[in-house]
């Protein structure tokens, strides 16, 4: 056996930013080579950010993916880094394919490159590409067709190791680039990811990771892509097992770290390059390249040259709630840093929704970087202002309040005729809101937040153009119950670091009311949200029809209720801003549906 | 030879309205009956509405739309159309396929179904699944793999026919079920369709169903949908051609219609049943099914039995303007109608986008069902307001006039000592307008229309949640220079006909302004819309990159400014409603792009 360290960068890159993505790239590897790596593993289209998108068939982006490879190779030469094997992803097309109806224009590929020397050694693509949930890589990518293994030379040995390389999704799928491994007898298999984070998928991605190392034959490096990209949060978690699954090192959620560990690999001993059955109805053809030993650079200081190669590290894991409140933290901090703001503004109402997103606002950049306003009405209650205020004084927050009644009482005069009552009148306020967030966003350059969660926007239970105005919406993916669980969880966490609590109690506690009418209340218009959440989750999230909802116990009078306003809102939450996904379905990107439909689950049939 | 009648019934039906959608195809049937037809196609997904998105996913909307099948085929026997022969598609699904990642669940089929003597005698499925442009079929559905074959007996005689059937993109991509109609001896193809509008793609759609008839070696019958659904607008256009290619019959563009010929036919003779390699990786079996000989209903008393089988009927063509107009009035006019509505507002402004977006919906709906807001504020001309009057009167709309200057005033005092300038009080005014419109919507219950244009759109020119707040964009797809294009030809067409012409001259002919601030004309923002719109048509449509479109000859430093406006507008754009597609890159589903994105065309490299 022979002992290579190797390295998991899990970086957080911007989409589209090549010359930034570039600099991370070769700091993490200096970085990487002072602590003894001789093979950095970098995620999925670490140079390009993931999800590029339509970005992909633009010829002009892609020659600037493989133009920033090339630069970052020679760059780590220069720098002396040219004998750390480096394994980072990128964008790059398939040469020679004529254009066709259902190809992607110029045929991209979603590449990983092997840097060693100065140059670009070996290329890949990802073979099996995902089309569900967030995923549409038919659109956008041709899949690979070739399993590379490049043989590194183990220093001060006449010994070498045999890597390979796989894509994300190539793990997911049965055969493919993980059965040929196995076949091209490697022993470590490198894979870079971009795979975003769903509340419980971490258990299901060791499960995977576990078995895919069994099925190759090889140590298994898995590194992921940490960072808010729009909607999607990556939660790093990269995972490092041995050839039988045992878990050998894993990396921390939603924050960038360096992995480094030692692994005991058998030396090289194949030669073979041929085309493979996959095992999935293709072939896979095994690439093979030997790099030259190329000096490393020196030790960092601190670093053991003769660091045992026992399992390790391993970060502590979060539990559940914990994990749901990093991602909103997380996907908050990147959309406002990674598109440019520096502030935030919201309308605090006292309720719970608004103090939760105010605290997730100031967790993610900083109290002196939320800006609040108090907008009370005539129908506003006393505790819906001074539960602001107590939330305001706890956290720091910059406050102001503006009165909106005169506001709405000039839009009545100005209708004259129309007078209006009900839902019309309890729109306008929302929307005087709106209107007043908008003005002081686009005089002062705040992002503004919206705080509705995925209970009310899942029922249309907002007011479109006013509490849904907005560039961004913290908990939009967050059901009411488990916006009181995280408020709870939030306060007792601060409590037992000795700190205040940062949400008034109050806003936790008192049953939730819109105060858009007198004395309204939430549960006027809606179910008990412990009973609706329930629902919800099997209509929206395991698509149960009707029938299967009434079987697994819900009302059936509720049912009908629920489905209706579900199907009803479907334009509203198109309307609706971005935010971080924690679920399987989140209402946009991953959940598709007409807008005009005539189906019903409550229809006989 | 043999002569074989036979009908394509081009339809609108609404995507999940499975009774109202069945009940189209008994009637059409029927009519066809009435006028001998022997054999009546319908188009893709004829029964459930294309497209469905995450429908398919559901399996109790796949368990409706197998029942509806079934009751559809007893229904037209019940009526004594039993001999007729009924091929419509609909949603179904693959038994046996094991749940595993990436395969859409319940594994759906974009299906089609041969109806006969009550029964469903035959089924199939779509075999090339599109995932481009407005496409997302790798979501949604399992390709099929069988190519049904159906003997059709010809009455009075001992022959039959055999008709083979295969599902729309199975005609745009190479090989597959047109290269095994040949191999199975098939005489006639016929294509149920559900193929969106594009400008120009008629005569793309022409040739294509020549060429494959000649592979197929089979007359080919085209039957597409006509309506609108959401973004995407059907228009119909069915075609019939010879076995050579030679045009036989074409329907009309974007209205419904029952196109029937009479075909001459070689009879049927081969009956091997077997799997083909299907020239594009797959191998695909021919299923062969012998319809009896059941008795056709008596026909209507105006069809003569022994008509000749020439060739007809050719519906008279639209030009461009004619067919881009038709588009933006049914998409309309089918947003309005099946999502329930009667009536639309809009908010009119003198201008020629909102005079353009009225007349549209005058002729979709009927000027009777049209209202309008005029909303002068300080900075409105006299013309604006003089020109709205000239347009309401032309058209018999519903006017009121609400002034907004007291409202917009009410704000600036509301937000005391934050006073706002420029482009924030520029918004302001708009965003009042913007609350109007939909107050007077909640209390009315119109449906609120935008006025935006493309280039707008696409260049951020626009207050979100002002000018673009509503439920529909007529126009929201039409470039500025087709915008005056269309009001001229709109104009024209009626003064042709001896009718007022509905757009008053002086709103077409007067240079373009927001009215936002004193003096304000849009080419103190924007380029003159000649030159923009030939720029964003090589940037949006055709992908050009900064390099390519200054090698085309436009200016660079315009070339560095409208690209910088397009790519930061991305966010505004997705948050504007839906409008009927008329180019191949609508904003919005056929244009992805992520909004965090640090790519820039100006940026080096």
């Amino acid at each position: 056996m022979v002992m290579l360290r190797i390295a998991l960068a899990q970086v957080n890159v911007t989409v589209g930013d090549l010359a930034g993505n570039a600099d991370i790239v070769v700091d993490w590897t200096r970085r990487a080579a002072a602590r003894g790596a001789r093979v950095v593993v970098f995620p999925e289209m670490a140079l390009t950010g993931y999800p590029v998108e339509d970005l992909a068939l633009r010829a002009s982006f892609v020659d600037a993916s493989i133009a920033v490879l090339r630069e970052v190779a020679e760059r780590l030469s220069v720098e002396g880094l040219g004998g750390i094997a480096v394994v980072a992803g990128y964008l790059d097309r398939r040469p020679g394919l004529a254009p066709r109806t259902g190809l992607p224009a110029g045929a991209p590929l979603d590449a990983a490159a092997v840097l060693h020397g100065g140059r670009v050694v070996i290329t890949s693509a990802k073979h099996h590409l995902p089309n569900y949930g967030v995923f549409d890589e038919y659109r956008y990518f041709v899949p690979g067709n070739t399993l590379p293994v490049f043989r590194l030379p183990v220093p001060g040995t006449s010994d070498a190791v045999d890597i390979a390389v796989a894509i994300c999704e190539d793990l997911w799928q049965d055969g493919g680039p993980v059965a040929v491994t196995r076949h091209a007898g490697a022993s470590l298999l490198v894979v870079p990811n971009a795979s975003p984070y769903e509340r419980g998928k971490d258990d299901v991605r060791l499960d995977l990771v576990q078995r895919r190392a069994r099925e190759a034959g090889a140590v298994l490096a898995y590194c992921n892509l940490v960072g808010g990209q729009d909607e999607l949060v990556f939660d790093g978690d990269s995972i490092l097992v041995s050839a039988s699954g045992e878990p050998l090192a894993r990396g921390p959620q939603f924050e960038e770290a360096l992995i480094v560990a030692d692994l005991e690999l058998p030396p090289a001993v194949s030669d073979s390059g041929e085309a493979v059955d996959a095992g999935d109805g293709s072939l896979i053809t095994i690439e093979r390249v030997a790099l030259p030993d190329i000096a490393a650079p020196p030790l960092a200081a601190d670093v053991d040259p003769a660091a045992a190669a026992e399992p390790g590290p391993f970060w502590p894991r979060l539990d559940d709630l914990a994990e749901v409140y990093a991602a909103l933290v997380l996907g908050t901090a990147d959309y406002v840093r990674k598109n440019g703001f520096r502030t935030v503004l919201l309308a605090l109402s006292g309720g719970i929704d608004s103090a939760l997103v105010a605290t997730i606002a100031a967790d993610a950049i900083g109290p002196e970087q939320v800006h609040v306003i108090l907008m009370p009405s005539k129908w506003s209650s006393d505790h819906s202002v001074t539960d602001a205020e107590d939330l305001v004084e706890r956290q720091g927050l910059h406050a102001r309040t503006i009165a909106i009644q005169a506001i709405v009482d000039s839009f009545r005069d100005g209708l004259g005729d129309f007078p209006l009552a009900g839902l019309p009148a309890e729109n306008l306020q929302s929307r005087v809101r709106g209107v007043i967030n908008m003005a002081v966003s686009n005089d002062e350059g705040h992002l503004v937040l919206t705080t509705g969660n995925k209970s009310e926007l899942a029922t249309g239970y907002s007011t479109l153009y006013g509490d849904s105005a907005g560039g961004f919406g913290p908990i939009k993916d967050v059901p009411k119950t488990v916006v009181w669980a995280l408020s709870r969880w939030r306060n007792a966490t601060a409590v037992a670091a000795g700190m205040t609590a940062p949400i008034p109690p109050n806003s936790i506690e008192k049953p939730p009311s819109a105060e858009l009418a007198p004395g309204q209340l939430d549960t006027d218009s809606l179910p008990d949200y412990f009973v609706l959440d329930a629902l919800l989750d099997d209509y929206v999230e395991k698509d149960m029809g009707s029938a299967e909802l009434i079987a697994a116990g819900h009302d059936p009078a509720l049912v009908a209720r629920v489905i209706r306003l579900v199907d009803l809102a479907e334009y509203k939450r198109r309307q609706y801003p971005p935010g971080p996904k924690i679920s399987q379905k989140n209402f946009g990107r991953d959940r598709r549906l007409p807008i005009t439909s005539r189906w019903r689950e409550t229809l006989p049939g």
